[in-house]
């Protein structure tokens, strides 16, 4: 005897989660049965709802609930500056500086030939025809320091060039709070890259 | 702006779950997101399929999808011997060693003052009912060696006892594999006590 057919099939499912093993996905097939009915059905249908009710921005690809997303729609945000993101949660990694004031491009992907994923599969087409229609000052690439990242922000930079846009790209080194002795010789070989003057 | 309303009660939802953080929760939201609407929905049935379709078994209290448990209706499994679990999840651990032949009592917890579990919180009536009315030979315990599993293993012995029903526990000691040096204090005296003669 092994799991009853719904207990397996739950547990299945969880497994198709980024990051969850076996193990964790049991534990939380069986935390599901252990929950009230309701909250369950309270589970069921808020997936079901984050999933309906998310799109795509059609500006700037962000998942948001309105269309165009509230970004995009801000009067208070800068639309001559567009930060290039990869995935939505990078974007809300930014927002959470309370820093940026710019809006953003969301390339849904980054661009990786052993995935298969090339240029055209990311929304690489949509960013230039944003800057060839509207007004833009400025790039900033906010791409992983990864061998993705660096090939997708090569790419991006070498057509951008022709439009005259100032691109920049955000800064690698050491992490506020890093013990210098710790950093790996890849990080510190960016964080030395990247000196600038005092 | 942070997320849309639906993602951010999506994420909370996620949170709940055994060893989710919040960073856990958002990938898990995110791969959601990015799943076919098909298979959100399909993910969505299953959780609350899972949680309708199982049933603790009236005899061992086993979450099953019959009642009595296949277990627990088998006839090659001997039901004079009943091996005494904390959780469903460790009825199947033990059951994945295919060794052992006889029946379960799934005690749904251990004692555990500090959470407010007491001895009537958890099926050890049940299982008293159990020795009193069937022809049992022996009870081993399979609890844990925390401080909850030693607690409830002592007050089980204490009762079954007087059935004069033949009561073991598991063997606790190095693992298979580990190495002696590596071993933490506690399992090295564990295994020095259990010691058994060659």
């Amino acid at each position: 005897m092994i799991y009853p057919k719904s207990i397996a099939t739950l547990i299945e499912q969880f497994q198709k989660f980024p990051s969850v093993g076996p193990k964790s996905a049991q534990r939380m097939a069986f935390h599901i049965l252990k929950m009230p009915i309701s909250e369950v059905e309270k589970f069921a249908k808020s997936v079901v709802e984050a999933k309906k009710n998310t799109f795509a921005c059609d500006v700037c690809f962000n998942l948001s609930s309105t269309n165009p997303c509230e970004i995009c729609q801000s009067s208070s945000r800068d639309k001559n500056v567009i930060c290039v993101v990869a995935e939505t949660k990078d974007l809300i990694a930014i927002e959470k500086t309370n820093e940026y004031k710019g809006v953003y491009h969301v390339l849904q992907g980054l661009i990786s030939p052993i995935d298969g994923i090339g240029a055209d599969d990311i929304r690489i087409r949509e960013l230039l025809h944003r800057l060839a229609e509207n007004d833009v000052t400025e790039v900033i690439l906010a791409l992983s320091p990864s061998v993705e990242g660096e090939a997708t922000s090569l790419y991006l930079s070498k057509l951008i060039k022709p439009f005259g846009i100032k691109i920049s790209r955000i800064a690698f080194g050491l992490p506020v709070g890093a013990d210098l002795e710790y950093a790996d010789e890849i990080t510190l070989a960016k964080a030395l890259e990247g000196r600038h003057e005092i």
